[in-house]
């Protein structure tokens, strides 16, 4: 298979991105915290070849305004380490990954637990290092508040190097396991790391093989500049939001043009887009489920939403059926606010009107439409210079899943876009990523090439 | 069923708790880091009715005698949380009880991914805290030391009560999920804990429903003053280590004598010794099969034992078929240096013997017998007060586990003394123990009744 490929994940979240997905009348309520659903979730992208499985996560109750979080299912959830490793045994092929903050952990239970689930899986982890943005998970963990936003890149720079540094303490064929000798690992092969840096100090090693994948998967969705830097340094894939063709391909020409400063190849490093696709047997049945799930949005919920996006202006008092008022200025996100209040005038729109602009994907790409025009899509964004491949964000789960493994999937095998089989056993192989060496045996080796050349 | 039953736990390691189980001709040496292995020992468990398994843990590599170490299986293994989540889907009725550690993690991570495992195992879950008392661990977590003693038992016990705060944020009945009406849960079911302790601020409230079992199950192991009052305070179970009938009866008397101080009933807490049975089918064979074990401790793997419990001196030096040597002054473990030596005098013991003397169960009870005459000690300590039940350190796995499911647990089980079915769905329940109330549904309940006074 010498063609490029388009490389699939699933996004998986309790009963689906569409913010009421739980009151679809087919949906499980109570999905959020079942199991069950989860393993049904991960054999329905497995049996159609999905590249992965992806988790979100936070680290706290992120929204504090009660009304509007009463009313959706965001709440709780799994803590997706516990979830993948759970999912590790009821899957074989698919990736696992996971998001697992640098801010709010330590680095050696970190590098330990991927390590761990990697060779749970025989190889499909993956880690979505993010800084976490947010105040109120801070405060779970006995700051009063969260680190600045260059002090939060720093960090995650270092911890990258010290859990990557981690994964390396053993060499792959460390372990001899000799019963008649009596030596079960050769201590030559064994490094101690330690890292003496500004933000952390880890001795190591680990306590933990080396990882059939060598590192696990490294992915990250940071879009701001210190975002994009430390993608182009250490991350293999990126997760990303964006809502035009021409916004995307300005992303992706930017990211990938960076990465020659490291000394990385373009496909070292995979661009997912997010989308977020209603499917229909025909354009109108597409409209029509979309607009049935737009209306089961609960007006505190919508309305809320549009608050938080206008910059954190309280929209409540306001008739949700009369115009947008003009916005008080604001500190938060003040262009933005400005892009949807010039778009309520435009276009003569209310409260309601505008909350359901922007609650389906929330700054992902919204596709409603047949499996065919939904495939061109992807094509045309995949050849045309603006992704390697999409996370799937299904509207409600499992129905959306399941339509999109039965008809886009198929689509695009047909058109040669994407795999009938996996190509490899890890999540790496599948994704078309190089196995990192091991920085020891690389020394090792340039160790024993010196010695020649010296005799 | 009124008669009280023995309690048992299955207590897994790698290869085995035999320090030299790896090279026994049956093990499979790469075990630690086989998930097959591990399935395969919790199916075993759980078909012979054991209330759960039990993983011991440490973040680092301990041992720093990398001569010693090599030759053993003790350098890497699964991190115990992502096994258990794993083995949350292959077992269905058997506890899972993990060890985490209070001084190298965060009281709000802890607290959700033992709540998300009980969600995950539908009320399977156990917590092992432990407050870690190595330095190389330390070392792992930006520490250039470890906390003393006495303030590693303060922290444990400010995160013991956070993590328990934050295991009430959520009502048992907070989730309505009313899709009509469009509300998913109760606001006024969700708490906020608000904590702000000496050696942690944690807002809360946690991201994950109130697990199955209402709390994980606590279980602890400390023997210190300090271990033994944390326990009395908060622990459902201990793990502990004994060679004697008359040492586990005073420490029983003890622990349990604390526990009417804390408003606490004795049952409310079950004391579980560590044993390690070698089992034949005559005493001979048990005898055979213990020796053979112990011939396959490699001689720099017993010495380097012995010179760690004779207080950190250096063996390494002395023939190991010849006399013990007068052993200098440590400042580590004085009395056991006196016991050794001792031991070694009285005996006329060269080094080799000595440490084979240590090396088999290291401070846990080794009964090396048939099948009747293990359940007839299991059976005296559980009924002359020195035990609820006891922890299985099968010598190696899968074998003697295998065997001690084969062959001493339907010996219990003709005495009555031990389950044929689970009684419940939760280890909470198999264990006997209560569920706790919700604080916050309990002050409920109490300002309804006073309400109803006042009126």
């Amino acid at each position: 298979m010498s063609q490029r490929q388009i490389k699939l994940g699933a996004f998986l979240m309790e009963t689906g991105h569409h913010i009421a997905a739980w009151r679809h009348p087919h949906a499980h309520a109570a999905a959020g915290l079942d199991f069950a659903h989860y393993a049904e979730l991960a054999q329905i992208a497995e049996r159609a070849k999905f590249d992965t499985i992806f988790f979100a996560d936070s680290v706290g109750v992120r929204d504090t305004d009660l009304a509007s979080l009463s009313r959706t299912a965001r709440a709780d959830h799994f803590e997706p380490l516990t979830l993948l490793s759970a999912l590790s045994a009821v899957t074989r092929h698919i990736g696992l990954t996971a998001t697992v903050s640098t801010s709010f952990n330590e680095p050696y239970n970190v590098a330990r637990k991927f390590a761990s689930l990697d060779h749970l899986s025989g190889g499909r982890a993956g880690w979505n290092l993010v800084t976490s943005s947010s105040e109120t998970e801070a405060h779970n963990f006995s700051l009063d508040r969260h680190f600045d936003h260059a002090l939060r890149y720093e960090r995650a720079r270092e911890f990258y190097d010290i859990v990557t540094g981690l994964w390396d303490s053993w060499e792959d064929d460390a372990f001899v396991r000799d019963k008649e000798s009596g030596l079960y690992f050769d201590p030559a092969k064994l490094h101690t790391l330690n890292h003496r840096g500004k933000h952390f100090k880890v001795k190591g090693p680990l306590n933990v093989a080396r990882a059939p994948q060598g590192w696990p998967v490294v992915v990250q969705a940071g879009a701001s500049e210190a975002g994009r830097e430390l993608a182009a340094q250490t991350a293999e894939v990126i997760f990303v939001a964006h809502q035009t063709l021409e916004e995307a391909q300005s992303f992706y020409r930017d990211v990938k043009g960076r990465l020659a400063r490291y000394g990385r190849h373009p496909d070292d490093l995979k661009i997912m887009p997010g989308i977020f696709p209603v499917i229909g047997r025909t354009q109108e049945e597409a409209d029509e489920k979309f607009e049935a799930l737009q209306a089961l949005i609960h007006p505190v919920v919508g309305v809320s939403l549009l608050s938080k996006m206008a910059g954190g202006v309280d929209l409540s008092s306001y008739p949700v059926d009369g115009p947008v008022p003009d916005l008080p200025e604001t500190n938060g996100g003040k262009s933005r606010q400005r892009l949807l209040l010039d778009l309520a005038r435009r276009e003569n729109l209310t409260i309601r009107d505008l909350y359901l602009r922007i609650a389906g994907a929330r700054g992902h790409q919204q596709v409603v439409g047949t499996p065919q025009s939904i495939a061109d899509q992807l094509q045309q964004w995949f050849e045309e210079g603006a992704a390697d491949g999409f996370n799937i964000m299904s509207p409600w789960l499992p129905g959306g899943l399941v339509e999109f493994a039965a008809h886009v999937v198929p689509e695009l095998q047909r058109r040669g876009l994407f795999r009938t089989e996996y190509e490899g056993t890890t999540l790496r192989q599948n994704l078309g990523l190089r196995r990192p060496p091991n920085r020891h045996a690389i020394e090792r080796s340039a160790n024993a090439h010196a010695l020649a050349d010296a005799g």
